[in-house]
């Protein structure tokens, strides 16, 4: 499955390309409801944590983003299904009007799960409708719009995992979310070095083909010679480092990750239990030793850098790491786990945020936040592209986020 | 419906005590049932403040009451239906083992509702296979045990209905928890006062029938000439408090009052809303002027009090009052909301509290908490007694509380 | 040293009741200033938490006291020393206007302690004029107005002390407020319990000579029979509860007293240090076996006689037990530190506060606190009476509080 | 006065040396006591914030600087003052032991002011000595530890005045600190542009002369055309933007900023008082309106920017800007007031803390923290650097901090 703007043909307004549109439109949206099919309405009802939502309420920002930003906008006849979905299920649009409040997503026992999937059912169904007959003179605009509809789907599949995990946690009797899929261990992650020569590069999205804003605009960087790890930091790894007493060595951590230490009382990372097990989304699995440390906070991953004697790439060097050894999704490691880098979340040079309300889409979080590069296991693989940047304050640890390392040269 | 324990002729082993307690067991139980039947799986999940709790868990835990405090007491062959259980819900009994924390209740998807109604039908099933075996020697034993399970099943009837409506609150939608039933409005509540002339009274439980251990014992208290108003303060009068401006001047308060005020923004009752309405179980419903108010914190009636140039009674004039004026539940507007009195939660003279782990029932709250009398709409009526003493913090609102004034004569 | 109001004759206007007076005057004020003698302007400035204040605070309220309930309410004529100082000293009188954050007392560097005195002398001097020309007719209002006045100076004398042994307990080099007298072990407080016959009790102040509001009015009480330890709770004593791992037996604590063990990591009585050693106004200091134990919460109290198999004495008991035995100031222990009752603060029947701003002076707090009976070493033993009642929310520990018995018999 | 290192003829152990580098000691020290001369001891013994320190604090924390860093480090027989200040003064360093907590810096009465002003006489008594007889041999070494001490007690000095200002500030009688001077208005910060050519530009310290490990290794960066303000806003210029309802338009701010507006009720700078006033060290003064606004937050001069259609500059625009066009200390409004950038501190590449335990003075800070240029009137000028990196949190305002324009060419 790729996206649909990522062929240039998919561009032109061919019957071919509504029929690829739509087909797209209905095997995203349908994977929203695969991962919900094993679970209860109460397991998708509750949230732990401000930070994270509900699944039943992923299943509706969607929905409401399609209607809102799609539907609404393009269809001037278009009734909305419920007058109160605009305020129950905006996210954080001030320029969309008001938000329920953030911290209360888990109250909202109402609309209850039937009710949204009837919701999702409405919409996809004008969705449909409007592929079908919406004029071909503004097809790209069509196209853009519900291609940015499911990149944002897409997001949301990998968070409303991350925030299920995070609820389904705390309870003690370690349930399963879905169940266990027969697997072979990792293959063990090789050690080793790639070499990326210092010189100017050229970083960031060159505006063909879906991205986000912050992807652009492509600019020139200077490097010097620095070397990637060719593997992600393991499991195995990351125990040696909590036995060598790194959590109670305050020479190796940032002055804020040794303070969120002692106020979280870390002693590993998040869905760690003893002995070698971990709280996943198929219950209480054993550790695989060869496998992607995950759920680490960046200030764990700048700690395990420092304690190795290398340090975390930034994004310029992610990137251009790829380009010289023609990394992709799956090759070395990328895309088991996000890789948290050097670099705070900033506007590249000549940044500008969309128009309009899709200006807060991500031009109002550029500071105090980390980015991370790559994908993760629950990251739908059809959004790869080696510009995409994710970001995270630096104490999150809910994420699928892990550790490559980097050194100069 | 009576409780078993108010008939003497109950106390004795005869066949039909055994079966007035079994249809007592039977009735009290499908009660709760009832009352959980409107409501989806969602709605009985959630948590909305860490005092409440879920409709679920009080579903769970007063069938894990009757399972540890009857069946394993009494039976030692009984196997219990889910060795978690212990822990996911003991409510506070730090005698029987740990406890799941309190905050995190909402959290507990799993056991889902349909096995959490399973956990009831076998404790029900033992319960009843319990109470037609159990050797007449111990039918005492069992009858005050077992009517201790009902008295305690039915607070949390009550209790269930105070969390649900404090969570369903959050919700903008305003969802209705039952159907609304075709009411007429509340008869006047006329003017006046009743006459308590001074001298000794005797109150508290005269261990006839059953009683919680704090109720007790019964002593002598020397109380002046007091008048305790007819009937409870309604919503019309607690209006005219809020126009005369009491939410903004500090001398009619109560020095916690008038912070609790300043940190929780008070302006009127909780679940009040604009113009007369206030959400409750029906959902919103406007407000009837000359029914009682309720709702309010003990420090709102505390300041009506003082405004209205009265007192609030404490709990030995208000059981000396239903003592000379032979008041019921029901007469002169008991039984519709609950009465804070001016009386500090405190050990009666004498007091012992229960042996073992039911000592922790009532008697390690006797610290920072004010004292109710009387009953409210939601309390099942077959538990009224005259010496009944409810309890809560002086800030708490959730309940259905309300006022009844007093005055020195 | 007595207080005027102790002495009939000091309520007639003869000359050597005016002389009585200013000396009585004199007096008081000069033992607030020896409190401070040794204490640098630092040590007078810091404020430790939101409850306790700053010795300069002490000193400049009592002052404003003066100012505002004697000299601007009797000489039309009086000019304010400051017209700021109204605002900055006002403690918590919302009827005299704003009142400066009382957890920002501690930032108050100006007025400086220079200002300060001076404000003390040049209040003092309108003072004195005022006591030597007020007209006769008006005497028992002046008499009754000052004697308040020296008995909240007297309050404040003790509180002074309390807030700045809590101030300096936070600084790692154990300062000594005062340089230690020589002392001599206490005497060995004997076991035994004095009988408190059961019947009727008046308790309260009958109105003669000067009382707190609150101490009245003189009321019945029945009691029953019970039993008063004759001596306080000794330091070695405690140590033995300690020892028996008193702080890990939830059984013995109340649900408050056990979530004020788990937030905030009690061990032992405030001040406490290990091995037998406790930071007092002289440093640290060996801790005299024999010694009433002191600085222990309401919730410490409470579980100490849980343990002990005793109780705590209601205030009316403790009232009675000094009736009946003739108990004074400085015998059997009294006056060492308060002691804890099991009362909760309330009005006494027929209670009402003083008119005007006084109402506020005790009024306001009487929810959420309990009473304290006797007094400590730091109590100006002239306002000794035994109907004084003190009173503190049940975990507060920086006071001079202890621990005396009862139990029924 | 200039910096030791600033001139190579420092750097050689000339006896001309060793005299400029005692006489630039002595000038660097006796000017923090100058800071101090007009405050009395309570002003410099008190904390308004944890992230504050009192005056007090400061002048013995430079001082421990130099008994540690200095006299123990080159003086194996030097005897420090008072073994309990290696505590009590350390501020944040791990690696050289425990820490009085931060937060209770404010409640250290003792030691009072006179033994800290014994303190650093002491120091500065074997400072001089060892200035005087250190080996020729070591000089190299001396000369650069005491050029970092001076450095670190240039920066205390301004803190010294931010954390005064900020504590002062608490006091409703707006205290002055030092005595207004006369001043005449600021001169028009004419509006208008520097253009800075895109291009590869080299940024950083060269390592010539003393600098913050941090501020090196000088490295490229490539640029593209942008334009500087010649001058910083106004007070007058950002009265426009509050004007113009900016502190309730969320548009015009990142998340986090919004959220701080909320949870903090920002309505303009810090320190702003009613109708043109502003608090400063002078006390309550008129702002200018032509004088550069201070005491602004990242995220308000993030909004500020946004609002006047602009953008904050990076911090290596911001040194390229005073490469092409020479900006000097002073020259178009440099060193008045901080000046934040759209950076983000993070190391620059190829960056190394310095060895030991002053890789911790800047090194466990490079996450979480914005970037600002310059220096503001409370810098010491003789540490202006063009290279020199300052950073704070995004939220902080206490400091003297504003805003310089940036725009894309």
């Amino acid at each position: 499955m790729l996206s649909p703007l990522a062929h240039d043909v998919n561009a032109t307004d061919a019957p071919l390309a509504r029929a690829a549109l739509r087909a797209h439109y209905k095997a995203v949206r349908s994977h929203t409801e695969a991962l919900i099919a094993s679970l209860s309405a109460e397991d998708l009802c509750i949230q732990a944590a401000p930070q994270t939502s509900p699944g039943k309420w992923h299943l509706a920002h969607t929905t409401w983003f399609f209607e809102t930003v799609v539907l609404r906008a393009l269809d001037p006849d278009y009734v909305v299904v419920d007058a109160h979905y605009g305020t129950l299920f905006n996210s954080y649009y001030h320029s969309l009007g008001p938000r329920h409040p953030r911290p209360q997503r888990g109250l909202l026992t109402r609309p209850d799960l039937p009710a949204v999937l009837r919701y999702r059912q409405a919409v996809d169904q004008a969705m449909g409708a409007l592929m079908d007959t919406h004029p071909s003179a503004n097809w790209q605009q069509l196209l853009w719009l519900v291609t940015l509809g499911l990149e944002h789907e897409a997001q949301h599949q990998e968070l409303l995992q991350t925030d299920l995990l995070f609820a389904l946690s705390h309870n003690p009797l370690a349930p399963c979310a879905y169940p266990a899929l027969p697997t072979s261990p990792a293959p063990p992650c090789e050690p080793g070095w790639d070499d990326v020569p210092g010189g100017t590069y050229h970083i960031g999205h060159n505006g063909t083909g879906f991205a986000f804003d912050h992807e652009g605009p492509r600019h020139a960087v200077v490097l010097g010679n620095c070397a990637i790890a060719r593997y992600p930091v393991t499991n195995a790894a990351f125990q040696e480092f909590i036995d060598d007493g790194a959590y109670c060595r305050p020479e190796l951590w940032s002055s804020d990750g040794w303070d969120a230490i002692e106020q979280q009382h870390w002693t590993g990372p998040l869905h760690w239990r003893d002995s070698g097990w971990a709280f996943t989304l198929q219950g209480l699995q054993p550790l695989d030793p060869q496998a992607p440390v995950q759920h680490v906070s960046w200030h764990e991953a700048q700690a395990y850098a420092r304690w190795a004697g290398a340090r975390l790439p930034t994004e310029a060097e992610w990137e251009a790491w790829q380009q010289v050894h023609d990394i992709h999704h799956g090759h070395q490691g990328v895309g088991q786990a996000w890789e948290w880098t050097q670099s705070a979340y900033s506007p590249y040079p000549g940044y500008r945020p969309w128009a309009g309300a899709l200006g807060e889409y991500n031009g109002k979080f550029m500071v105090g936040q980390m980015v991370l590069r790559g994908a993760s296991h629950a990251t739908p693989s059809w959004t790869w592209r080696p510009t995409y940047r994710n970001y995270f304050p630096p104490d999150a640890r809910w994420q699928f986020s892990g550790i490559r390392l980097a050194q100069d040269r």
